[in-house]
């Protein structure tokens, strides 16, 4: 039968790339309010593919800020499990536009790579599964196992609304096991199965001084400037050994031997990783690896910060106020709200009196370790085996998918992190693209885990 | 003669009035590229300016970037003095616009001043003396003294092309003592004579780590991120006293103890001072008073600051590059090329080693400090007198004036600074304004020092 199944994938190669084309065309960047309504257009898209390719109950949640795409077929019977899709439709802001070698909205096929905003992160993956869901359909008229697929559009904005969806939904959603892809394998030539996720908490830190921009030479010198105020903040959250000085904030890191020394076997190609970063030397915290800074080590970083005059030439101001987003990728088990509640104190620590500081949170998502040793993960296993010819590693990543970490609390389930990415996949970076190779044996990868899920109960 | 002057100066200040509201309402901001055509206007309009008033050779000589206004008047024989009056026609930026109450560019009188970008500085300040030689002209068809104006719009990007100006033409510019009107007065009640003027060395500095922008997921924890790096790099310029930790920095400054005798005369009002700049609690180097810190003493201030995403909500990314314009006020006697150099090395040095650092320069200028002892200053001493009804103070300015320092090195003479904005005219900040009636007593005050330096001398 999965033959019949691969053949079908394997003659439509063209038809799935064509319309995952037009769905990585749609802009849906989810934190830009004038982007709405190409989240909502892409939201549509989804459940009307759903309903194409045969899926049931079709349909599409309002939430408080983007909408959920529910669809599901359930007619295995009530012995076969159950399985959870989630993805998510919407993706992030495609500035710095220049720095685009072609439009992020007008994908373009080049050296077997598909380049656009959202390819990799999360529209192609997220499509292996519908494809895989078709080829079945077309060849066997049903599938090896229940499926329900939920694909959110926040993913990029933190997943805000995604808990109370969950919350409302629990009888719709329940499942013997989630399926999320959206992360990437090692290597072209070498799967992995990803076995821990970073959390995230995210700030955005404002420091104020005067009540209006002043002249820097009628007033320099009297008063404190607050973007040299917040350099300072910035300068004394981190040691020169990187590590993060927040008094607290690694309490509840861990990283053991034993999963040391299971990192340290990982085929980790630490020269190509930073021939993707771009920078003649790495640096990272004293004592770790390269791999175990990236995913096992919690972080904090500036993504972006602003203040004064930033146009072109020289104004000679002291500006009223500056400010800076800063996230933390958190570990087990650090829990995000404490993060950034002994943040916050710590920023208001370092805060010279002079200047008025305020810590707000933009977005939380708990670090999640899943058990290696369970009949899905097996079944993850074969199917990278038979999709890519070769056993996948386990590793661990440094992203965050904050659903992981409501399946387990809220759905008490666990999740198999199935990638089709790579590591020079570029996300969230201009030039972001999807290896088309890995988007057919993902395809593959996906009918062969199902039919192994179904195999292994 | 000078009464009847002075009558036709007051029974004309509405007319006056109207044509600086005419002036103020080019937005002549010379740092901005799209507003070339208004520096342009604004040059236009200063030159007819003169032709009508009757000043003669008016001309408008071209520079690598914004035009020179020039117009003269030497029909007062050659036993009288010569004085050449500075000032600028271009004006700072006009954001943040939306801290304005009224449009910047659309000059609004209220409670006594006139609202307008460029209303104090330096627009007002520089009509005062064109309004002075037109009513000379209107009563006594002559003026008491040659005059010479040399109008530029380069004031506020620090004066790059005017050193070649007045070195190709030095025969026609010399004179006995320059005249610049760009500074403010202590208190409407108080007025005082500027003796000193802080230099200004500008510059960027950009750090470039990752070639793109990263995901900070997947790449947070492993490499060096530029905004943090130049957080440090910030923070690391000034200790925790408010001094400067660039070696060498304060080696040529000069504030001596009778000096600072002088200062600590002078009727400064800090909490007008502290009001004016909207903090509960002012800051600067330790052991100095703050008037001696805005004036005497040397700063270092971030300007601006930017790099990676500052749109609304959340983008974790790793930015490539941030960057800062940091400006530093110098005193008498650094210099400002040896200061930049002296802050580059030590940028250089504060910089980790795994981003790349580049500081460029976008202007500088030489402290000044002028002899109180010339006849110009008694003639400026006794028209202040006649002109406020009161004896003004000796004090020190914090901002630059490029200018100045040229006048003493190119041409050899004094300058006489005769200020008439306030220390609230909120220079180079939204809602800068002009006092009115500093406006009207400046013209007389200028009356009164043309006649007082002919009878002087």
């Amino acid at each position: 039968m999965t033959q019949a199944t691969i053949a079908y994938a394997d003659s439509h190669t063209e038809d799935h790339l064509t319309e995952l084309i037009e769905l990585v065309s749609i802009p849906s960047i989810s934190t830009l309010r004038e982007h709405i309504p190409d989240v909502r257009e892409a939201a549509q898209w989804v459940g009307d593919q759903m309903v194409d390719i045969g899926l049931e109950d079709v349909r599409i949640f309002a939430t408080q800020k983007h909408p959920v795409v529910f669809g599901q077929w359930t007619k295995a019977g009530p012995d076969a499990p159950t399985v959870l899709v989630y993805g998510h439709y919407d993706v992030q802001p495609a500035d710095p536009l220049d720095e685009w070698r072609t439009e992020p909205f007008e994908p373009t096929i080049q050296d077997g790579n598909l380049y656009a905003r959202g390819a990799s992160d999360d529209k192609g993956q997220l499509f292996v599964h519908l494809k895989s869901v078709q080829s079945y359909f077309e060849t066997a008229g049903a599938l090896p196992v229940n499926m329900k697929f939920m694909i959110e559009g926040e993913e990029e904005i933190g997943s805000p609304n995604l808990g109370d969806f969950i919350d409302d939904h629990r009888e719709r959603l329940s499942a013997d096991v989630a399926l999320v892809s959206d992360s990437s394998i090692l290597a072209p030539d070498q799967p992995s199965i990803v076995y821990g996720l970073r959390g995230l908490a995210y700030t955005e830190v404002v420091v104020t001084g005067p009540d209006h921009d002043l002249h820097s030479g009628s007033f320099g010198g009297g008063v404190r400037n607050p973007a040299n105020a917040l350099a300072g903040i910035i300068a004394g959250l981190k040691d020169s050994d990187g590590r993060i000085t927040v008094p607290g904030f690694y309490d509840n890191v861990r990283l053991d031997a034993e999963e040391r020394e299971t990192l340290a076997k990982v085929p980790f190609d630490e020269g190509g990783f930073r021939r993707e970063v771009g920078v003649e030397k790495l640096w990272g915290e004293a004592t770790y690896t390269t791999l175990e800074r990236i995913t096992g080590r919690p972080t904090l970083d500036v993504n972006g910060i602003w203040g004064g005059f930033t146009g072109e030439g020289a104004k000679t101001v002291i500006p009223s106020r500056a400010a800076a987003k800063i996230s933390m990728r958190l570990v087990p088990d650090q829990d995000p709200e404490r993060v950034i509640r002994i943040f916050s104190e710590y920023v208001e620590e370092l805060a010279p009196p002079e200047v008025q500081v305020e810590v707000r949170t933009h977005a939380g998502a708990v670090p999640v370790l899943v058990d290696r040793d369970t009949p899905a993960i097996e079944a993850a296993m074969t199917a990278y085996e038979r999709g890519f010819g070769r056993a996948p590693a386990f590793t661990r990543e440094g992203g965050t998918i904050p659903v992981v970490g409501m399946f387990a609390a809220k759905l008490g389930i666990p999740t198999v992190l199935m990638g089709f990415g790579l590591p020079d996949d570029r996300l969230h970076s201009p030039n972001e693209k999807f290896n088309i190779d890995n988007f057919y044996k993902g395809i593959h990868t996906s009918i062969y885990f199902l039919n192994a899920l179904a195999a292994n109960e």
